[in-house]
């Protein structure tokens, strides 16, 4: 028994390992083909349009850009729309508990995968970390279990984690291998595992998420990179910054009013999109798929040709009127974008809308104070705040905090250069660039109300923590502001998408009710030894996954009965694999009334009852633990089809003592709404009934009553 | 409601903010006087070193020691030795929910930070970071609560955060502080807060203590710096490194070689320090506390002889033979110590032995290939280990992070300039700054078993990402190579100061068992209307802190009785109060025996009963809910000295129903050990009683009944 234990710790490890180094690879899959695919298009426009034929310049642009996008959009079609969007909100429901149909299986994930590789490369302003925190807690899923759905795959190895709780612990790690390898930031994608995705963490899953992130950065970098000699690690913005000087106290102010800005921007943000949302739903109702792939095709031509003309009608720039940081020379991988420019000059606006989001926030973050004019980022902020709005519902795969990052580091940006201008005479001079930084986190926390992650993934994607307390005095800010307005995008599109989440505290209006007053009063429960005739009925007559099993009603006295005495809690799961096997028997006479005291006993020394022994009642031979444990990892046939013959169904009795769980929490109807709440959402439960004082069953909590 | 929900949430930020602010500024008072008591001390004692007069400047270096040293020891006296030591043992125990008597008093507080100050100052190898959590989460304790027992001083305002849970919110979120403002490290603190300190920890918790963290890291640096400019953050060992290169993949054997030395010399230091500790309680046993002065004061002889010796033996080298690094010029801030050596010459080990820790570190961590000679690394590896086991036991207030941080620092530098020679032929070098950093994660890792949040902490330290794989690969290595030996030093503190802590998950070895077999079987229970002078009785005959409330036993029929059915949970503190301010009543007819069915009803018809109804039974009108709630923050003189005339104690009851917490959870005999120990855990109970199927008590789990 302890050698399989460390043989079953060890297991998770090595899954743990399996997850990090195949989220590292496709997320370096998904940055080579986007990095070339991306370099292709540009160039090949900027050809032509440095040789003066703007027009043809665009078509190559848009006509590369629509191929990807509606290709992309194609791609959901058969996957079915749950492979669309970011898949945040599937994976925190998945982990609050929420059983999504399709959303943790490997069809989803292949074609999000592929959606996501065409839409990232078809310049609309998207990113990919969303779509890769989903389609990392699908691989935890998938390489967790080693069983497939899709494929009709159920092998008997590794039977031992096909269990509601190891699955859920593989998926979050998936998650955050997926944040860590995306950003290149292994601890930033441990806290996003702990603080946003998921609701249930141990000290054990910490230190096993930490070890599959550092894996899955690793094996990017490592591939990335060669085999030779480590440099920096991937995914890295490298973030310059001054020896002598960083910021003045009293910047601070100014880094909580871009804080506010961001909190502001970010609430308007979710109530647009919640707006869109809603007005999508009812526009697309009744209406084919194909008029969503319409949608893609109008939305892909407005966002090339703002995007596009933009930069067309901006004046250029000459590349050396750009003023060097004061204390030390140009970053030397400053890559200025020329468009139609001469050698000598730039497009500022190109340099954004006309690059790799990659690449503009780069430029957004470089030190040297006059690289963008103030027109410029005025209209780009606008310019990216719209399109970001309207990319976020279409139907691609599709990520927020990249974009969030590059409007939020515009409109930092440009509070920088503004300051600038106002204190031109200020030595050393302000540096716009840090006001970029915190603008991108102000925005990223406006609209994602995330904090402690969201400030460390900065730090690791910057590669430095001399910023830290600017990027967390406005993360905290955005927050705040954001929380008075309304709720997270993720909280806003799961309440649209009607997945039953539970926060982990309970809602302060309920705070004065009792458990009574929500619970489910129409109970549907099984005696300890059922007919298989009633077991079937009640399966095929409800979708509930879990019953309450009770005792028979016994007649006390002349006139007291006891009714409905809660022995333990049978799972729909349970009963069909018990049917499935034909685990029947005839009906055995009921136990004597144990834990009952007769009065010849003597009353008046207090004694307390003997525990309720159910361990003599034997497991029927055909089905012991170690075969229900790896029945429930499989799919059986419907019931009609499992060749229960009519005398069975009839005659027959199924003696669920065996196997009941004896073991399940169950509230007193006495409870408070709120200790009812945390007991249900602390212990993670999906079903827990509600006895009086004498035990007998009064009602039935299930996730959607708590809401 | 809404608004005082509001006020409420408000107020726990204002005490965080305070929270932040005191540990910050107490952070840098520790700091302030022990650099210029240091500074002092060696620079008196060089001025006769380089006359010449090497014994005039030991006896001045060693008189200052022992002044120090000893007073800081005599310091705890009057304090109690609970003052003594790191403090993590008690904090870990006080959040796990053990009640360590005086471990939160300002007492405590005051006479610790006195101890901490002294004894940092007395040249001994210990380091400040231990005691620094301990005082915050005293802090924690004092600000949140706005009392004092000390003081015996119980306002009424704030009461609303008088409670177990809130208080313990506080004191976690004072720890982190402390963590936070010792290292400068605002996140690393919040992690260690989550990961080692914390058995209960929440989302809301993680905010507001991110933001204390920031406060108290940030208050440091304002008064540190001044209120002008920003440079970079207080307590960091800013780590130089190469642009062009870090390390190769292959070095990362050599940094998990590094990992695997660390968990092994962590496993031999607790090891070490366990059978030190037995053998100090033996000998210290039945004598006077004197004795322990005069140990500290037979160390600090030991140690300042050592210490000062090591480097009288050493020989000068010359300041120009030092390399700079192979990419950029030596780093300016190389400050070597002359000792008795010429102007252009210095001792390397007096860089290490006759210098501030910091001051150590920042040497060991310099990038130059051949700033120590071999000889003296390997030396001062054995004499800092040596130093640091037997220190950490002494009557004084010390912690271990410091200079477990420099024993690993000498050892993996060692390592690093052993790899120099061997490989003196690679090109770019071989760079020994990094192996010494990787050793000192090793090494911390070792003996704490900490992970993320020591990754963190040495991140936030070295102010820079570049190195997170090689420290997240040799404290993970570390981790698991001391896991194979024993426990955590804390672990190991705890069990020897007999704290009865609960891991996060149950013993292995317990699996097999029902919660029968560990639970109580004598229950001291009461009456839902019980006699004054048996709760009288039951409060003197015992020590427990709750009692479970059941019901009069009960003739149900000719033969059956219904005996001990469970209502709730009393608690002592409820109890006192109750007689405290004689809320008695005259006996009162039991309540009718509702949630039972009668015969009669239609039985045929599963129906549910009717939730039992308190609500009905009015709470005295001296005692409701708020005077409760303010009472059960004072303190009450003993049952003998509150008035209560005989009559009273012979004739009247305390009705206990409109008091008791009808919310309790409560176990069913049928439970395995396991879930029972997940529900206690996890819902961080201290009293859970075990019904039967009738919901007759039958047992009572306290937190000494689950280890």
């Amino acid at each position: 028994s302890r050698f399989s234990h460390i043989l079953r710790t060890f297991g998770k490890w090595f899954i743990c390992f399996m997850i990090g180094v195949t989220v590292g690879a496709i997320a370096y899959v998904v940055k080579t083909c986007v990095e070339s695919v991306q370099e292709f298009k540009y160039e090949s426009s900027e050809k032509y349009i440095q040789n003066g034929q703007k027009a043809v310049g665009f078509l190559v642009y848009y006509s590369i850009n629509v191929l990807f996008a509606i290709t992309a959009s194609l791609v959901i079609i058969p996957v079915g729309q749950i492979a669309a969007g970011s898949g945040i909100p599937e994976v925190k429901g998945y982990l609050n508990g929420i059983r999504i149909p399709h959303s943790m299986n490997i069809k989803t994930m292949i074609g999000k995968l592929i959606s996501l590789i065409l839409a990232y490369s078809s310049g609309a302003i998207l990113g990919p970390e969303g779509p890769m925190i989903h389609i990392g807690s699908m691989i935890g899923g998938a390489i967790g279990q080693v069983k497939s759905k899709t494929f009709k795959w159920y092998p008997k190895i590794l039977w031992k984690y096909h269990n509601d709780r190891d699955r859920r612990d593989f998926i979050s790690t998936g998650a955050a291998a997926g944040v860590a390898a995306a950003f290149g930031a292994p601890i930033g994608g441990v806290l996003f595992g702990f603080e946003e995705a998921s609701s249930f963490w141990s000290r054990q899953l910490t230190w096993r998420t930490f070890f599959a992130c550092l894996i899955a950065t690793f094996t990017t970098n490592l591939i990335l990179q060669g085999f030779q000699v480590q440099l920096h690690d991937y995914g890295v913005l490298t973030f310059g910054f001054s020896q002598e000087y960083l910021y003045r106290y009293v910047e601070l102010i100014a880094f909580m009013g871009i804080g506010v800005c961001g909190g502001l921007m970010g609430a308007f943000f979710v109530y647009c999109n919640a707006r869109l949302s809603k007005w999508r739903s009812s526009f697309f109702q009744n209406k084919s798929v194909y008029w969503r792939i319409i949608e893609v095709f109008v939305f892909i031509t407005i966002s090339s040709t703002m995007l596009y003309m933009s930069a067309s009608f901006t004046t250029c720039r000459s590349i050396e009127s750009v003023e060097p940081p004061w204390d030390s020379p140009l970053q030397n991988d400053t890559t200025f974008v020329r468009f139609f420019c001469e050698e000598t000059e730039y497009n500022d606006m190109a340099g954004l809308s006309f690059n790799s989001l990659d690449a503009a926030l780069r430029l957004l973050y470089s030190r040297s104070g006059n690289i963008f004019s103030i027109k410029t980022l005025a209209v780009f902020t606008l310019m990216s705040f719209f399109l970001t709005t309207v990319t976020s519902g279409l139907m691609l795969a599709s990520g927020l905090f990249i974009p969030m990052m590059l409007v939020g580091g515009t409109f930092g940006r440009l509070v920088g250069q503004i300051g600038v201008k106002i204190f031109s005479r200020a030595y050393p001079p302000i540096d716009p660039s840090i006001y970029a930084m915190v603008g991108s986190s102000a925005m990223m926390a406006g609209f994602s109300r995330m904090t402690i992650s969201l400030a460390i993934i900065m730090v690791e994607l910057t590669e430095g923590t001399q910023y830290m307390v600017p990027v967390i005095l406005s993360v905290m800010t955005a927050k705040w502001v954001g929380d008075i307005f309304n709720e997270s995008i993720y909280e806003h599109l799961m309440e649209q998408k009607c997945y039953p989440f539970l926060p982990s505290q309970p809602p302060q209006s309920m705070i004065k009710f009792g458990i009574t007053d929500v619970m489910k009063t129409e109970v549907i429960s099984l005696y300890e030894v059922e007919k298989v005739s009633r077991i079937i009925q009640v399966l095929q007559s409800n979708k509930h996954h879990g019953f309450p099993v009770i005792e028979k009603p016994q007649q006390v006295s002349d006139d007291l009965i006891d009714e409905g005495i809660y022995c333990g809690l049978i799972l729909r799961s349970q009963l069909i694999i018990l049917l499935n096997y034909h685990i029947f028997c005839h009906e055995q006479p009921q136990l004597p009334n144990y834990g009952r005291r007769r009065t010849n006993s003597n009353v008046k020394q207090r004694r307390w009852g003997k525990a309720t022994d159910y361990g003599h009642i034997p497991a029927d031979g055909r089905m012991n633990y170690k075969v229900m444990a790896q029945a429930l990892a499989r799919h059986f046939p419907p019931i009609h089809e499992m060749n229960i013959s009519k005398e069975d169904i009839e005659n027959m009795y199924i003696d669920l003592r065996p196997y009941m769980n004896l073991s399940s929490v169950v509230a007193n109807e006495t409870f408070s709404f709120g200790e009812g709440y945390n007991l249900f959402r602390t212990m993670g439960l999906r079903h827990m009934p509600v006895v009086n004082k004498r035990n007998e069953v009064v009602g039935f909590v299930t996730r959607k009553d708590l809401l």
